[in-house]
């Protein structure tokens, strides 16, 4: 103990805090990397050393000071989001130094964390024979029940049917289109770059693959690529994309409102034409949902995105940015486009 | 059988034509009042005469050229709807003289109609010992339909929770607030006249009624009526009333589209604040239906409000114009708001 009290405190830690709130669009500036105190674990709990950051479209939402499903960050705290760590001293039973773990976690380097999930600061154990550890924040992680459940329990694909999904190429898209693709249904994959649509038509085997940057008609692009109409949208990005897919919906069609990364970083709520008549002709249902609607049933979900994975059923991708100090430009990439599959931030190894 | 041929001849039989379809707000040169040969029944169709029609918000979607989930009407054909008829002389087996009956069916004195539900002219009986056979064409018949499987089957209604109306003071409306009641749940209606909410109010029992003509703030004057937020909110009108319920919703919140009559008379589409954003953050659903989706569970229904009136748990406003030639006007008061619960065409006695 004593000499593991020593070590720690030859570590230096580091945290990323906001230091501002963004108006529109984020910048470096809203961010602030400073060294930390070393924290020292309590009775019951584990230090643990970050490995990997998530950055996520929806933490966009927690910059701003205003209500909604999670609280907003505070000024001048830490950042939190998804973390990969590796326990380095433990003063739990539950754990032993070595073990994996994840858990929505400041963005610092070394955190002391609780084993209970009903502390912020807690973490599960990741178990490293099943995939990368790095997948706990991606496949097996919040992507991948999001996909999960987003796609079988509110847009319930059917085998023949047509999925579209927008994001296609993102942490969840990509396992939207193979999920739907699982269950028989058709994929069609909306996406920003010729790269990322042979992604996904090449790699993930998804019938067609629209660029909403490059298609000078939208909506004509999207009708070639559904000529029997749209049965499930799968929706992790709203705006203009998707006027124009609800325009292509068919009768009983299911809209999985999942994310609407394109307006995150608008100052003022937009408009677009009213989706209620479309809803109205079509008996259609439009369903948003957040992850933790789902909490009771995670069990289920990782038992199965498990399975697909050791079936080689589900491939994932990730885009790795190196270096603790540049988990923001890892996020801000998000609003560009920047990432194929799961964004991750690598801190050690 | 000769003597009843003779009386039909004596007849006159009038029916009403779309005689051009409207660009935006209906008017009475849409229609046209012509003079008609008397129907003669085939083996296995009834002569009916008309009692009642019913005039729809539906029914304007009908009159453009344009693909919905029912065909639009034919130009220089009668327009066709909810009707109450009797028997005036029967060629089928499963009807007699003096039945009352109801249907989907042109706007005619007369008309022969089949027995056989798959066909369009075809007619049910009415039990006229059950209500007025009036009712045939509110409570009882399609308003009462759409009232009870939008709220019960999309809306779920839990005691206590709130439920915000649209429109509340129509044909569908009035049903909706008393089925939300019987269902235990605290109800506001938005209407446009302080005579209509104080019908809500003083003989429906809703716990708040809304003026949205005469609220200078509408959203502020909803939030007052609902301290608790909207768990709840059935829409038959849409536009600028919806997005301010739509600024109050709970988590979970479900939205009912039954109808949009604020946009149907639209020459463009109609652009507003984009609900997904909030859809997301409450992981709330939206859905859209019409009454047809939900034919395999009519008789459920049937019974049910059958059951309420009998009890008295149910009570049924109709507004009612005199004289066939005034359906026309009668259809387009319903843009104007004039009708308190069902607006009926009396025909004949």
């Amino acid at each position: 103990m004593e000499e593991g009290t020593r070590d720690t405190e030859k570590r230096m830690n580091k945290t990323i805090l906001l230091a501002s709130r963004p108006q529109g669009m984020p910048t470096p500036d809203n961010f602030k990397l400073v060294e930390a105190e070393m924290p020292r674990p309590q009775e019951g709990e584990v230090l643990i050393r970050t490995l990997y950051l998530s950055v996520d479209p929806y933490m966009r939402g927690r910059m701003n000071d205003r209500k909604s499903y999670v609280p907003p960050f505070a000024l001048n705290e830490p950042i939190t989001g998804g973390v990969v760590a590796e326990v380095v001293e433990s003063r739990s039973d539950a754990f032993a130094a070595g073990d994996i773990v994840t858990g929505l976690l400041p963005w610092q380097l070394y955190t002391a964390a609780k084993g209970d999930h009903a502390e912020v600061t807690s973490v599960r154990k990741v178990d490293p024979r099943l995939a990368p550890v790095s997948t706990a924040l991606g496949i097996l992680g919040m992507p991948g029940l999001t996909a999960y459940f987003g796609l079988l329990d509110i847009g319930q694909p059917a085998p023949g049917e047509t999925v579209v999904v927008s994001g296609a190429a993102g942490a969840v898209g990509t396992l939207v289109c193979q999920i739907a693709k699982i269950k028989g249904s058709r994929v069609v994959g909306i996406a920003g770059s010729d790269e990322k649509n042979q992604y996904l038509t090449d790699e993930l085997g998804v019938e067609a693959a629209v660029n909403y940057k490059t298609s000078i008609d939208l909506r004509s692009a999207l009708k070639d690529a559904c000529p029997g109409g749209v049965d499930v949208y799968f929706d992790n990005v709203g705006g203009e994309v998707s006027d124009a897919v609800l325009t292509l919906i068919n009768n009983r069609a299911r809209i999985v409102i999942c994310g609407q990364i394109s307006l995150y970083n608008l100052e003022q709520p937009d408009t677009g034409p009213r989706v209620q008549p479309s809803l109205l002709v079509k008996s259609a249902l439009m369903q948003g949902f957040i992850v933790s609607d789902y909490a009771a049933r995670f069990g289920e979900a990782f038992g199965q995105l498990g399975r697909w994975v050791a079936e080689g059923k589900l491939k994932y991708a990730e885009s790795i940015v190196e270096g603790f100090e540049n988990a923001p430009q890892a996020f801000l990439g998000l609003f560009a486009g920047e990432n194929l599959g799961k964004q991750l931030v690598k801190v050690g190894d």
